[in-house]
């Protein structure tokens, strides 16, 4: 029988309850701790995000030697990423919405990936027009969040390639085929693409460093299942003269069906807040999501409700109560027995309607510049 | 105790003596039957180039419909290609010289891939300012043979990657991890870069039909050591809609040494004649070269020479005596023992040096060409 403690968790799976102190062990990471933190708050002349102020990223490599770097006067640049396979869903707006603040508060560069080759080749029932399709979506979705046209640059990797390869060509050489095996623990009938593809995903965490011909750090919030990927690329960053990039890891956010992760993949489409879902799908999913709520309202009103394992309250928490003083209030009376799951619902449908309908019109001009953000040229011949 | 008639014939090694009768068998190609090359002289108008006269081509895929389909109105085209580690030499020219026979009798379109990536990660020992370096220089010497700069395009891995790399996805996904270790023998320490390249062979074989969206054949002479490469292509070629490539495969060529392959590896510098060698540097090697001549003067007069191992006497089979007269006169008077090494030596000595003459000045012309026949943009966005 399987140890109900067992948990799985690389760039391809995740299974099981994962224990995140455990994980921070098992993959020899770094808390985030208050003191950390208390750095950054005073770097960004006292604030925080509240996904750093509320424990969703937990855990880091090298984020110190960054935010000492940066007090005096060494600039770095954050990176993130999105396999295209579909239209993006509310948690994957989670790293992003991380560096937006960097970007706004540090006035920091931003690079994102667009990794349309990798979802291709992972996903064998995705065409080529649907990666390229849902990528161009994805990306328009990501700039309405608010980055700065000036600051903000893209690897779409098939429009990119010719900008990325040369420096692709040297990283790949840089890793042996037993290092992929063992870290996505991909399969001898994986494609060559699968295969070959950390070498591209490795590619912008050095760019800035190989185009401006410096050392130029780079910090990558992602989620804590992305860390071997990164190991990968940190282990390597030396042998090629770059620095390890910092990275920031984020707990999984849970789906609206409850427990696990947010999920489209299977007939879990109702697990997920899509961004181009219509605003009454929107309504129906989160009236239907799982929450923390007891059997009867007077149970509840006696009893109180359990905030921890509720995907409404995940949503607060993680992207749509930014006051404190507001999303204290939500938690306290949820617990209390106060607030009942159906007015919290209905709350937050109207905060997510608002929410997207900004982003309706966020998106319009955001497509009027995400084609020029896109990189296509190499900064050098080689 | 290993059998004497063992003998290993990949992409990445040939040992032992080799068996082409036997080769045709364990690779299961066909013989390159008198029937067939009447075909192909009847095509040409009355001509066939000594190295399909004479048995350096000796075996193939599919000609036979490639040739009927030409015959018919269906043209095809040429694809070959280098690794650039270094300088060309003479056997390098082999498959490019019947190529350029091809394109002058039968106006046939001809592609050629300059792999400087491949190079890269093959050779750990190389820089990739090197194989760019050679990339461009065997580019030059490969074009000034008298390719047609109106049907001449060249894939320049990494400045044609913009062009190749959405076809390259495509083809990567159709060929797993453990193929490319079959056909290749490829250690688990091979870097991912090195799997991956076996995608980048494959495009050009199906780039025309791919941008101009018919079905166009191709058709590709290559040492039968290259043969599993292309038997790669050529599975997975109907699955993506285009026709499997010909071949056309000769055997090995010797070095000057005697025995084995022309090689440029290990200590055998001197066993081969380098494109760029002086021509104080040209005769002191053919002067040293192995030859099938006696121990004594008063000996081969009397026994005569052995052509059949004679590193000479394959310069003159393979190029340096393009009429058959005297190709004939050569071989009669070598085995008759009236022509010594000496003598035979000198004449080819003096004819290579024409050559070179002759090759320095179309280098010029070829300079002046030789990027813009670089292909770099890819036919559609996809």
């Amino acid at each position: 029988m399987p140890d109900p403690e067992e948990f799985v968790v690389t760039p391809y799976e995740i299974k099981g309850k994962i224990d995140y102190g455990r994980l921070i062990e098992q993959f020899g990471t770094q808390e985030l701790t208050p003191e950390l933190l208390a750095k950054l708050h005073h770097l960004a002349g006292g604030e925080l995000p509240p996904v750093l102020t509320r424990g969703i990223y937990y855990s880091h490599r090298d984020l110190g030697p960054l935010l000492d770097g940066y007090a005096n006067g060494r600039p770095f640049f954050l990176y993130s990423g999105r396999g295209p396979s579909g239209p993006l869903h509310i948690s994957h707006l989670l790293h992003f919405d991380l560096c937006l603040w960097f970007q706004k508060r540090l006035g920091v560069p931003m690079y994102i990936q667009i990794t349309d080759d990798e979802k291709f080749w992972s996903r064998p029932t995705l065409s080529r027009e649907e990666t390229v399709h849902w990528g161009l979506e994805n990306l328009v979705d990501l700039l309405a969040l608010g980055f700065d046209p000036k600051r903000t640059h893209v690897f779409f990797d098939s429009k990119s390639i010719a900008a990325m390869y040369p420096l692709a060509v040297r990283v790949a050489r840089k890793i042996p085929y037993s290092s992929v095996k063992a870290v996505f623990g991909l399969q001898p009938s994986a494609n060559i693409g699968w295969v070959f593809f950390t070498a591209l995903q490795t590619v912008p965490a050095f760019w800035p460093s190989w185009a401006e011909g410096r050392s130029v750090p780079c910090l990558i919030p992602c989620g804590v299942d992305q860390d071997p990927h990164f190991r990968l690329t940190r282990d390597i960053a030396e042998g090629l003269g770059y620095p390890k990039p910092a990275l920031l890891h984020s707990k999984m956010v849970p789906g609206l069906l409850g427990e696990g992760v947010m999920s489209t993949t299977a007939n879990r489409a109702d697990d997920a807040l899509f961004l181009n879902d219509p605003p009454r799908e929107v309504e129906r999913k989160l009236r239907n999501a799982f929450t923390g709520g007891r059997a009867t309202v007077e149970e509840q009103r006696r009893l109180g409700a359990v905030p921890e394992i509720c995907s409404i309250w995940a949503l607060w928490r993680t992207r749509f109560a930014p006051s404190d003083r507001e999303f204290e209030e939500i938690t306290r009376t949820c617990r209390s027995g106060e607030l009942l799951c159906g007015d919290c619902k209905a709350k937050l449908i109207e905060r997510v309607h608002t929410f997207y309908d900004e982003h309706a019109a966020a998106r319009e001009k955001a497509k009027s510049w995400a084609e020029s953000a896109i990189v296509t040229a190499p900064p050098k011949a080689l």
